[in-house]
């Protein structure tokens, strides 16, 4: 990519009208597209634009600290890359790349199960600890296996996903056709059997269940996991305040606030509308994360005055690794903090802690 | 059909955007217009969008049940096809198609008083018990042997529509001309004179009475409806709760909370927004259901979480009849089962009895 | 005008469509246009979508009565109309043409000050007595003398305009060059010499003050001119509930609540959400009208529901003029009043005393 | 500019159509954005579009006072115009020609920082006091020499901006290229070197900080300059009542509510949402103004009922600027000041003592 047209892609939307330029109309709807009728893929970009920050001015922001420490690590920024699948279909290196460019970023990827390249593979060109979302699979053993091999291979953390235990209607996604191309598998799934492993994972008509997500997945085996695991267990796709509560005492060290980027179930509220009414469940003693609609400095700062401990970015990171590989993932997220820092600057916030939910209101009604 | 066109149909909208395609204007506006300016009929699409989903995670949903017993027998699904008339302008076989659509796809049909077949022919070309709409006329001898030669047919219910007392303005239907073509007759009504059986049943400047529908049915007339029959007696188009209390009162069996889809009077309520109310005020002691605007599962979802026994389809099957005749209507039926069945999975429901009014809430205004 | 270009006209807005073809552009935007932003303009019509009608079904709506007796004459039905000038820009023969509209269609017509034909002759050209609406002058015996002519020619209620005692800013009229073609004047106006008469009413930048009608009119003139008439006085215009109450208290027959259809000031509330409240204040002791926005059967509906007497179309039947003349108003006002029926009808209501605004609600807030 | 296209520019808007056909994209594009995605932008204006303004009815306007005495001297209207960078993009003549306009209109113009012109040859040029808009320098001395010198040359107020203590994100601004062109420069700042005081001032990725703008400026700087000046001290860009009620207690003279135009941090609220709030801690106190949305005389009329003593147009006149040099800001504000007494004739009012927040309601939520 020239230098010029780099310097254009001054906001994440940027990333992504280029990278529908470049991408091939399935790919990109992959990635674009929610389930159905999209009400909760735009619900949550919406649930940003009704929430306003209400500045302090005159105070000294000459110096501005926006780390935090996750898990014992400390993050240069609450901000990390949200699992998701098939990334050779946005460029030729597949995850590798975006491990470069989470590096290069110094920001922590979650693999995905729905990886085109390995965990282990992943882990070993990466300079920093990986996180991995885990889908459980029928068969529990399978899931062990491969909760021991991420693990071994130097996984910080599990984010097991809790959103999906049927198919959900995508119908954009059928409609682009979307399918992994000959020769692309799911590499961690590889000891399923290459057609299990390279099959597309949506479903379609009349088909309900997933062959690689089990439906019968319950508070016992996140037990079991717990007890299996030796690094964090964090729950994605929570959406009542009651689930944290109980993923709270059944000894989980995280949640992450999430409908699947409104993939899952179409009607679902947004991420933000809900974050606030599990952080006062559960704020303080889980780890908080929430994904869905961020795309602005400002989305950051509202989540973690919401009660967030950190954010996750999915879309935007793929449309980056599309357009600019490595150095798309690092130049997005070079406008990402520095729009945050701008909004903590603006806002009269040096510190995360500052942050706080009394500094938003919502936007009058219409 | 060709089976790659019939696998892009994905969603209930789809069909929409085909039949439009190979009907006749007046045809298609027949199906798809409303009264006035169509604010009722938006209305009932737009409160479906205002519901949101609260989903409950880690609920075992391998098996999920979503059969319901009306009026003693088993419906597989909670899904029944609404009266709607003149379907021979749909397809040639008319009726008779829409009986084996919903003989394929398991789903009772009500016919209607203004079919293009008799109830009879319906009845004898049916694998199953179809009920039977009713319009009451101004000859109560004649609406007396209407019901007496339906039910001798073996319908298993009757639905008395209350919603279009008088005419109503059909600006579109007027604008595209919609008439009944030469030949095709609303046989039900074949004793009142060709003329009358064939005439078009939509007002014009000055038309406010109808012919075939009287204006002055009363309560009275229920008493007198209920005393005649052997079989349920449904309200169909109820909107106050006070008129179902009177319904439940009189004896009748069912209300269908119904706007007529936004083709009787315009500017009435949506029928989601006044559902809850009736089925606090009859729910239990009377059987609901909900017409207007269910495009998909979730919308299923949310009208039995409102209260409803089971919900009516009428544009979607007259679009999947015009666009693929039985065929059409069962695969249109299977995409709404299967996304009803995803809307349970994904939400947490494993029997219809668990979808309570609790698993909703209202989408924060803007 | 054709017979079947005529059957295509089913609604008000049909009206519109059609005029804007026909007339010049600077007529048209005459009738159109609001001032300013025209956020009053839409609000008005706003007000009617926002409004909901819950139905009472089973009624016996064999027999309809619509009339209202106003100021001791029976109308047939609840609607008059408003008074509006420069009738010669949309028919050859001006108001004369408007009359025997009025006359066809057996509804009242309320005469312009600003009328291009004089009172006196519209009067003789009425089977039915007209009502006049009033600016009043700078000069109060020129404004004396005018409502001794209108009166003695037959005038049954004077309507003061209360207003627009300064200019409002007319940018579409001024952007149209709207102003009077040569030969036409407002006849009413012609002793105050031809220029003044024939002036185009709109302001322009600095133009705050109106030749013709005076900025100093307070409660005195209203007095003053209550002692002088012998006939109903009415103010119109009025939109607080405190300025209707004052007109109770001084004798005034009627208030008109009206934003002057959004010509005025631009940012002032709907006349339908001022109507409850003034109702509230003087329902029952004065006649009560509402104008703005009325298009539908079901808006004279709501109005009435919320406590008007009756109500006043004025856009419409101009453009009916332009379209078809004296025949063009009446089949515009057959329309309208068919739809008031199918209203009254399908909401279960057999006379005007039946409608109440326990039978509306607010439309839920998005 | 030519008597007949001048005479079709009705309305402030018609300014900003002209002058986006006139003017360079880059040029137009620094006028028009705001931050971001300019969710602030639109909610200044979507602000006025929910206030309503009930007016009252006969009330004698046949002379009508708008004047108001600001510091001592008497302003014909509570209009004055918003301090704004880079005159010379807009007029060859630059500030110069602003404040011919100023003068032309009698309105006081407050000149910024950022001029292409210094403060000595604008009050050179001026016929009447202009005010000075302070960013606040690193360097203190710098500020106190800058100081000195606006209040030398005739100054009557300083105005320190408060609401940028770092950069925004102006994607618009950086997208469109904007940058001074060779041989303009912040003549303010030349003293700072040619190489700083031509710098573009708008920021790009990374770059938080601004070279000329301080972002250590506290509540003692407040106190400081305070103490330095002989002249009002007003704060500009304050929205937390809180904030004001500081500005208070520490003697400034007065309040600017504002967001910058929507320039500064994306997402906070419009100021006439912030307006009512601080004029309840502070109004009477302080002299409060408002800019930020204002195209019409209602809008005027709006802040002062909801309690500014005066209001700022920014973007306006500069569109005016390019249009039409002098002569533009001098009509423009013609425009503005008779919609203005068109809004307080039509709404009852004759001197701005009367116009009171009861006159205003909310508009129904939608």
């Amino acid at each position: 990519m020239d230098i010029s047209a780099r310097s254009m892609l001054l906001c994440l939307d940027d990333y992504e009208v280029t990278a529908r330029e470049l991408l091939n109309k399935a790919a990109y709807e992959y990635i674009a597209s929610g389930a159905a009728d999209e009400k909760t893929l735009k619900a949550n970009r919406a649930a940003f634009d009704e929430i306003e920050i209400l500045p302090q001015v005159l105070v000294d922001v000459s110096s501005i600290d926006t780390s935090r420490t996750i898990f014992g690590r400390k993050h240069d920024y609450p901000i990390l890359l949200a699992p998701t699948g098939y990334h050779r279909l946005f460029h030729e290196r597949g995850e590798i790349e975006s491990v470069y460019g989470a590096n290069r970023s110094n920001t922590t990827l979650i693999a995905s199960t729905f990886s085109t390249v390995s965990f282990e593979a992943m882990q070993r060109a990466s300079a920093a600890p990986l996180w991995f979302q885990l889908y459980m699979q029928r068969d529990r053993g399978f899931t062990r296996e491969l909760v021991r091999r991420v693990t071994e291979a130097g996984c910080e953390a599990i984010c097991l996903t809790v959103d999906l235990a049927v198919n959900s209607p995508r119908d954009r996604e059928l409609r682009a056709g979307f399918e992994l191309p000959a020769g692309m598998v799911r590499e961690n799934l590889i000891d399923m059997g290459r057609e299990t492993a390279s099959a597309a994972h949506s479903g379609g008509v009349g088909m309900l269940y997933n062959q690689v997500r089990a439906p019968n997945v319950t508070w016992k085996d996140v037990e079991w996991l717990r007890d299996e695991l030796t690094i964090p267990l964090l729950l994605k796709g929570v959406l009542r305040p009651e689930d944290a509560e109980t993923a709270r005492q059944l000894g989980c060290d995280g949640v992450i606030v999430s409908n699947h980027g409104g993939r899952a179930l179409d009607g679902v509220p947004s991420t933000m509308s809900m974050l606030p009414k599990i952080a006062d469940k559960v704020g303080g003693s889980l780890a908080l994360f929430l994904d869905g609609g961020i795309r602005r400095g400002t989305d950051v700062f509202a989540a973690l005055a919401m009660g967030a401990d950190a954010v996750m970015v999915g879309r935007s990171y793929l449309y980056a690794l599309a357009v600019d590989g490595a150095e798309g993932i690092e130049r997005m997220m070079a406008i990402l903090k520095t729009e945050f820092e701008m909004a903590m600057g603006l806002a009269g916030c040096t510190a995360l802690s500052t942050i706080e939910r009394a500094m938003l209101q919502m936007r009058p009604a219409r």
